[in-house]
This record gives C-alpha cells, sequence and structure tokens, in this order.
C-alpha cells in the first residue's frame, strides 16, 4: 500500500526543514567526495589502469565507511538519506512528505555536485569517472542489478532505523546501512558499477558533461528503493499499525 | 542434551512465522547475492585467474558485511539465520522447532537459488561458481575444516545472539556473527572454500546443475552448528535453567 | 558563532587535566604508531616502491582501526582528540578552553614524536615518510584537500560525540570517527596523504628533519576543524541553547 | 602499583572456573585457527611467496574480526582474555588472581595448540609458520615492538572493558579489541610478525617444532601487557577506588 502524502509548505519551509535539507547536503556531499575520490585515488596510483580486486576493495570500503559516517552525521537531523532512493523508498512509506523529499532530493544533487566540482580541484584536473554499465552487458542488466541491490539498501534502512520495533538495532543502524553498500559494490562494481544512488551518479555525470547512461542509475535504484518501501512497509510495518493506534486509545 | 522439539502445525502457519519465512528468504537472497557475486565479479575482473590474496579479501569482506546485514535486517522477524546449519544449531538448544526450522530452511535454499539466478542475469550468464575442496585435498579434509568454521559460527550466534544472559553483547551481534564469517572465509577461502552454510552452497549447485561436491557443504555445516548447539547449550545455557525455572515459582 | 574561551590555569592543572594530557599522550602516541607504522611496512614489504591500491588499502585500514581504538581509549578520559585540528574545532564551539587546549596540543605532538622515534628503533632504522602532496599538485590544492577532509573529521566529532542530542549515536561515535579518516584516506591518499591532523604530519616531520611541507598540514587541517565547529556548533547546537537554559530555570 | 593475589584453589576449582577455563579453550581455539589459517592461505594462494602488501591486509583483518568475535564469545563467561598478556596485564591490576591465571594461561595455550593441529589436517599438512624477527632486526628490537603493540592492547582492554566507569564504551569493547590487534598487524606485521600474544604464537611453536625465538612473543607481550596494567590500573582506574570505597560506607 503506497503511503505518499504531499505534505505543506509551511511543514517544508519550517527552520527544522532547512536544517535538514543542509545537512543532507553536507553529509552526501563528503560521502561522495570519499567515494567518488576513492575511484579517482585508484586511476591516480594506476595510471588509469583497468579495475583490479585490490582496486575493487579500496573503492568498497571507501564507500562502505563514507556512507556509514554521513548517515550518521545526517541521522538526528535529517534521518541520514543521503539518497534520492532512500528518500522514495521511505516516501512510499509514508514516511517523509512528497514536497520535502524534493527537497531532499535537490540537496542530495547538489552536494554531490559540489563534491565532484572540489574534487576536481584538489585533484589538479583528475577526471571525475561516471557511472555505466560493463562493455558486453545491456542497460537493462544494468538497471535490474541497481533494482536489486538498491532494494537491498532501502530494506536495510527500513529495517534497522525506519521500523518502529527496531530495538537495539537502531544503534548499529547507520554501520549496515554503509556496510550493505560496500558488499554490494564488491559484487556490482565490475557490472553496473554499484551505485544504489542516483545523487551519488549525477553528480559525476554533471561535472563530466557525461550524461549517456544516468538514467540507469535514476530509474533502477528508484524502482529498488520503492519496492523496498512497498514490501518491508506493507509486510512488516504495515501490520504494526492497528496495534499502535488501540493503543492510543487506552 | 538435545532438546529439538517437532511444533506443531498451528505455529508453523501462523502469521507470523509466514513472515519468518519470507524474512529469512529475503535476507538470504540479498546476502547470497552480494556473497557469490563477489565471487564472480573477481571472476570478471581477473578474466577467470586463479584466486590471489586480494580476491581473497574481497569475497571475505562481502560476506561479512553482507551476513552482517543480512543477519540485522531478518533479526526482529525470525532471528535472523540465513543459514541450514544455524536453524540446526538452534534447534538442538530447543530455540526453534523441527517443523518451523523446515520451513526455514526452505525458505534459506530458495533465497540462494534466486539470488544466484537473479545473477546469472545481471552478469550477462557468467557462470556462477560452486563450492569445492581444493585440488589435493580429501572429502573428509573438507568436511572438517567446514566443521569447525561452521562450529565457530552457530557459537557465535548462541554467544552473542541466543543467550538469555547475552546482556548488551547482542547489540553488536549481528556484526561478530558476520565477522567471524569473514574471518574464516580468510582461512578457509583457498582450501575448502569456507562456506559454512548448505544454503548459501545449495544455490549455486542448483544454477550450474554442478552437485558433485555438495554434500560436504551440508555434512561438514551441519555436525559443526549441531555440535555448536550441544556444547554451548548444555554447557552455558544450560545451567542457567534451574534459577531461570525457579525464579517462575517465586 | 565563535565561542573560545581562555580558561583559567587552575583548571588546566588539576589533576583532572593533567590525566586528560596523559590520555592523549599515550592514545596519540598509540594511533600514529600503527598508522606510520603502516606506511613503513609498506616499505619494507615492497623496498620502497610506489603505493599501490593495495597498500592504500592497508594504509587506510591500519588509520581507520587505529584513530577508533585510540578515540576509544582516551574517550571517557580526554574526550578522545588526539588531533590538534580536533581541538581547534572543538574549542570553536566551546567544548575545551583554549589554555587547556593547547596542553592538549603538546600532548598530542609528543605523542606523536614519541612513536616515530619508537619506530625509527623498532623497524632497525627505516626512515619515517612524512605527508606531502603528490608531484605536479599544488601546495594550495593540497591545503584545500585537507580543509575538506578535516571538515569532514570534525563534523563527525561533533555529531556523533560533542552534540548534546546525539543520543545512542555516542555508542558508535568512536568507529564513525576512525572510519571517516580511513574514507578519507582512500580518496586523498594519492594526492594530498590524507592527514587531517597536524599532531599525526608533525612527528614524522620532526623525526625526519623534513619540515618543507609541513605547514600544509597545519593550515589545512585548522581551517577545515573551525569550519566545522563553526557551522556545526552554530547551525545545529547553537539552537538547543535556549532551550537547554530555560530548562536549568525549571 | 602491582595488585596480584594468589587466589585460592576452591574459587580456581569452581563450576564458574572451569566453564571460564573452557571458554577461553575453545575462542582462543577459534581466534588463532581463523588467525594462523589466514596465514597458511596466504601461503597456499602465492605458492609460499613473500609477504605482500594484500596478503598482510588478509592476514590482519582475520586476526581483528577473530578476535573480536573471539573476545565476543567469551565476555559473558570467562572475561574474553584469549591471551596470557592479557590475562597477566588484568592480574597486575588485581582483576584476576594469580592461581586462575595460571589455568587461563593452560587453556589459551592449549587451544592455540589444538587450533594449529587442526589446521595441520585439514590444510592437508600445508607447514604452519611461526613468528619470528625479520631477517636483518636484533630479538631486542622484536621484543621492543612487541612491548608497544601488547601495551596498546592491554591499555584498550582496560580503558573499553575493565575500567568501572568505561560507560556505554564497553558495548563496542570487543571491536576495539580485535581492530587495534589488526591495526598494529598492518605496523608490526613485516619486522616481528604483530603477536602481541604467547599463547597465539606457542601453539604453531609446538606444532612445527621451532621454538628458536618463541621466548621473543613471551617476554615482549607479557612485558607490555604488565606495563599497561600498571599504567592504566595506578593511574585511571586507581583513583577512582577511593569514592568506591567511601561509597560502600554510605
Amino acid at each position: 500500500m503506497v503511503k505518499l502524502g504531499f505534505g505543506s509548505f509551511g511543514d517544508s519551509f519550517s527552520v527544522g526543514s532547512l536544517k535538514s535539507y543542509l545537512a543532507e547536503f553536507i553529509a552526501t556531499l563528503l560521502f561522495v567526495f570519499a567515494g567518488v575520490g576513492s575511484a579517482i585515488s585508484y586511476n591516480k596510483l594506476t595510471s588509469d589502469a583497468a579495475l583490479d580486486p585490490a582496486g575493487l576493495v579500496a573503492v568498497a570500503v571507501a564507500h562502505a565507511f563514507a556512507l556509514f559516517v554521513g548517515v550518521s552525521i545526517a541521522a538526528n537531523i535529517s534521518g541520514g538519506h543521503l539518497n534520492p532512493a532512500v528518500t522514495f523508498g521511505l516516501a512510499i512509506g509514508g514516511n517523509i512528505s512528497i514536497l520535502t523529499g524534493i527537497f531532499y532530493w535537490i540537496a542530495q544533487c547538489l552536494g554531490s555536485i559540489v563534491a565532484c566540482l572540489l574534487l576536481k580541484f584538489v585533484t589538479n584536473g583528475e577526471s571525475v569517472p561516471t557511472h555505466g554499465v560493463a562493455s558486453g552487458m545491456s542497460a537493462i542488466e544494468g538497471v535490474v542489478m541497481e533494482i536489486i541491490i538498491t532494494f537491498a539498501l532501502v530494506y536495510t534502512v527500513y529495517a534497522t532505523a525506519a521500523d518502529p520495533k527496531k530495538g537495539s538495532l537502531g544503534i548499529i543502524a547507520p554501520i549496515a546501512i554503509g556496510f550493505i553498500v560496500g558488499a554490494n559494490i564488491l559484487a556490482a562494481g565490475p557490472f553496473s558499477g554499484g551505485s544504489m544512488n542516483p545523487a551519488r551518479s549525477f553528480g559525476p555525470a554533471v561535472v563530466s558533461g557525461d550524461f549517456s547512461e544516468n538514467w540507469i542509475y535514476w530509474v533502477g535504484p528508484l524502482i529498488g528503493g520503492g519496492l523496498a518501501g512497498l514490501v518491508y512497509g506493507d509486510i512488516f510495518i504495515g501490520s504494526y499499525a492497528p496495534v499502535q493506534v488501540s493503543q492510543d486509545y487506552v
């Protein structure tokens, strides 16, 4: 059951909401800086050689650690999405309004663009690598790969952070959210790149001017994140609702 | 002391139980997708070269991170087994009935099979590697290796998650459960493959059609998991029981 | 709003303060020993080859793990800074007085120097590598890189440890603080070295006698840390203050 | 101030004590199996090549993950030492009696020996590598290296686990204890091997029959662990004592 709500303009421009957008901007910027930066580092160290297993570990660990931290530093302010697919998946389950979600998307994409511009400067003009599917793979295979791994990410966000019955799992939720991205990059890196995050892919596309495959990293993650919101929200959280409502009447 | 109980059909088909099976299916699917996917990634990056230390790190970290997350996302619903050997080890200690356990096994194996089918599709038909012992090793050496490392895994499940006196250790239990698998793959990978999980080995066997050594990854893990249930359940948890019973009478 | 306070001599020489300086000295020593030691290890294993991706992973993981532990072991005594940029960033937000902060700086720099002297001895005289920007990069690019990544580090310190509303995030704060350094080294290592810490860079400079680029690792981190203190302290923590004051009157 | 106490035979043979010895035996066995196993794996994958940076990462991560888990699974039963240097350091601070400590040492060393015997079997007779200093290094340099890194380990045990004022740090203590060993192996591996644990070094020495440098890994770790017990116990915990005593009188 889709629980999308549009929201009111007043709520989306409250001081708390503006701070949330800033927190999303900063956290996404710092996450993308470390993540994309690790890919540039690999190119620098190897003079643009093809990715090897050690490089894949470096890139996966950088994304895992940086996303864990990025989620942590925004968690108490904006909820720590850093990712339009996470925001969309949570909107599907009624955890954030469409209007506020749109501002989250803008903040996340701006954070990613600024991160890539900064990387361009501090690396003395190294090229910023964009996401794309491996040669020989079709776009639809890339889309399905991104659907599956983003489903894993947003399902993890639901189970460890958004579920009202998460209990003490919430303490380690940011680590789980970061590490599922690390694990999925180790699996998907050589095929679809392992984005799981339209903002993560959008910044490099803007700065490099190459949007040729960028749509894959919007379509795949948004479908995957939306599905996770539907499945987890309906089947697991959905069934809590009556109990919670009845408690309100006591 | 084996505490196996058969259980009732009613319990095994309650709404809560059906959700547990679904949670096991999804979590095992996502774990196997990342784990097996990391092995396919290595083959892709190296054009099927023999495993090297960087590749072993990649595969071990992918399994460690993905199992930690898989356990986390199912913990509050199904207990987060994702592994027939864990389910069996917990059944030995009386923590789950045989009947419910059988449905867990089915859900876990289905999750693994679907994960491998999806991998086959999204990687454009790359072959799905199966577990097998290194050339020159005997099957019995592989079985004993799997017994020892699965004992470590299920003992960890007991000590950090199933033990009623676990205290705050329960907060980091999913991390410990994931990371012992990572550590054991670093030790056992080049010998038995380091499965510790019949479902993890079964999916690739089904999808590749190669069952030649699959029995090793049922016999070894089930013996190891069962032993852990006996040792931890009897010696450590077993001794709590009288105290708990007497408290019931107070 | 800068909240710097000078502090009193009495406070800075209390028994508690002296223990804090000792805790900073020991924790920084142990962190730098492992961090710089990992770089020396790489040189030893490869006979001083140029850094490769596996080596970058080794150095990043060593810093991530060692800083996490270093922060943990000093957290309850000194707050676990281990870094003049962290101390400065916290002073900007009024969390430590200038005078006490100066003694923290001295303790941190001494810890780093002693770590490098010990490394020189136990490695049988291996040279201690200093931080410097990659050839072809300008100093200003190095400074900006260090500003950004130190901003990330000190912002993380604020959001997970210094924020009075951090809640249960505080439990995993030391891990987040260590891991953002690991992620940033994976991104910045081949460009600026990824210091984020004037003390970490100062010890090797003293022991090797090479101060040629050391200023970069004071200017960059102190600007980045100060900015994080301003941004987080003013925008996020700053707004809590009135509420807290009014609670004092209740 | 050394707080060593001999202890009574009754205490050391209570049911609780016997369970502690068993927990130490099992946890040390599983830790050494994964740790030494990872070194054997490297030799297998590379046909006994010299250690390279990717291999160092593999060995360090295996020890870090396995020690974290080993400490976790024994924490609630025996305190999770798994290491004669930790037991000695805690005895120095009065946290365990000499007599009980001796049985801990025996359990730890037996666990390590059995782990190495099992490794010998399951790897089809691969040789079990022993600790030794790098060629060109003196034994005294190895001893000092082990003193420093074991000091770091036992200081971490004190600050995060044994300190009665540790607070919520205790939740992540096993991770910190495991990860400081991982970080120190990345620094010390190519020089002293990075043992920090006489039992970890003793098992391979027994099974390979090569005790030529084994004394280094008793002398260094025991001095380092003892020093940590003195410094942390006296300076930090020591000062809590009067307050605690006076609270007893209230």
